[in-house]
């Protein structure tokens, strides 16, 4: 939990293999490629949900395993180039994702928020708080409320410090008022982020995305998830394939140090949920924002197609 | 919030009255009377949402406006046994609930409860939470899930130490994972308090309630509140006319004295919503377990009829 949100993950599981490669003392660039498989292996045991984090190393494995190398210092910087280059595209990514989520946002809307997904989630800028950046940054005016995401509290701890940052209106709400917030009708629109994206268009993504889909639909109000293409894993079918991290209890009876009740009193803490497609409006990629069928939309968006 | 809970609350403006009485240098009945309405009147003003408060005020103040009263000092004796018959009634009343609530609690099952609403939110044994002992002490084998219920976390640090004193099995989750708990078809019923039900069924209680009460429809999980017929407000048609308390946003941006952000950071914080009599499965009363339609049950147990 040093490094949070998906796209930061995944940037920095690619300069965690450029710096494995740089800490091994391989003499052949076969040897190297052992220690990589190594680092790699690692690498993916830190966080199970987040896709974004296998696919970073799998993309430095790819290039170890598929590459002719002149040395072993050669495939060392030929890793560090690639590790920048993930991290350079996250950014553009990001701004592309922006560019094409901020029309979601009308003038006047409030939109919900939950977690973070901005400048400190990626490698800058944002997935879903980079759509409302995006529309603060194109002159909209608009509202925002964020969820402050019990246990670890992303919400109310970044994102309202990044809107603080930037000069965007908001405020915090606890989880529990988001569904008040949704009767009283001043929820126009709910946008996300995710950990991955199935084949289908379910998502995983912090724990409290799954209620604010269903109170959405009950609501009739549209819900968006902000996703890069890396964040969609193809091999999945469904939902039901995403492994989820259960962490530790104490997130959510000590908060940050701060025991809110005895320690031995008894919790649970799954860090992630499953949102089925079916509660979706649209994903937000960097390829255009996709639309069911999503086997269909996001089979193309992954292949670079426009969508 | 020295006092929480709509029974306790109840309880504590009838000793208010009674002690207003007692602390009144009048020396005519007529004088006391008129000390008794402003004290009334500002002990009215203290919580707005919960009706218990008003009830208790009212009928002690009824007392001193019908009575014949040879003294002062017999008004203020009067009165004081009338708070001690409405602390009494308010257990005799919690274990009935308990009693005809046990019930709805299957061998097997997994009982999600919000807020508090156990014996330190009522003169003693509790309403949800006393449905929940009630089955506990019948000997029924389940276990809770306690929402630890933002901002004021009630469920884990008044539901969850209620429980482990009883020895109910429990575990405290994130308002966030109350969803995912569902989706994953290990939440049985859910049981809720009220701070106050309209003539139509609609209530008030604890934000969040609302979004569980969304929720369990959607997954067709029972969802009931349990309310002693003093929560029930016939003079309200509906919900909409519950006035809903607006609390300090500190309590939400810095919890019991730990600032979890800076102090400038913006926040809402809505104590309580209103949930449509339509997601209610039933309301637990000391006279049965209402119906729909609420317009003729709640009528008739606040009449003392049984439903």
């Amino acid at each position: 939990m040093t490094v949070r949100g998906a796209p930061a993950i995944g940037a920095s599981a690619a300069f965690g293999m450029a710096l494995a490669a740089q800490n091994s003392d391989a003499a052949s660039v076969d040897a190297l490629i052992d220690d990589l498989r190594r680092a790699g292996d690692l690498l993916k045991a830190a966080r199970p949900t987040a896709v974004n984090l296998a696919w970073a190393v799998d993309k430095l494995q790819d290039i170890a395993d598929s590459g002719e190398f002149s040395s072993p210092d050669d495939l060392r910087e030929i890793l560090l180039a690639a590790a920048q280059q993930i991290a350079d595209d996250d950014i553009r990514i990001n701004s592309r994702m922006g560019a094409l989520g901020a029309g979601l946002i009308a003038d006047g809307a409030t939109v919900l928020h939950h977690c973070n997904t901005g400048a400190l989630a990626t490698v800058d800028y944002g997935t879903a708080l980079g759509v409302i950046r995006a529309a603060f940054e194109a002159g909209k005016d608009f509202h925002v409320l964020l969820d402050e995401t019990r246990p670890r509290l992303q919400g109310s701890r970044l994102s309202a410090w990044e809107l603080e940052q930037l000069g965007v209106s908001y405020d915090i709400i606890p989880d529990t008022a988001a569904g008040y917030y949704m009767q009283q009708g001043e929820v126009s629109i709910i946008l996300v982020g995710a950990d991955r994206v199935a084949a289908n268009g379910d998502f995983a993504n912090k724990i409290g995305t799954y209620q604010l889909a269903v109170m959405a639909q009950a609501h009739k109000i549209p819900f968006y998830t902000v996703a890069p293409t890396s964040t969609i894993d193809l091999s999945l079918s469904s939902g039901e394939q995403i492994p989820i991290e259960l962490r530790d209890p104490a997130e959510v009876t000590t908060p940050y140090g701060n025991p809110i009740v005895p320690a031995h009193f008894k919790a649970l803490n799954p860090a992630f949920d499953i949102t089925p497609h079916r509660y979706l409006s649209g994903i937000v990629t960097e390829n255009g924002i996709a639309r069911a069928p999503y086997v269909e939309s996001l089979r193309r968006a992954v292949a670079g197609e426009q969508v």
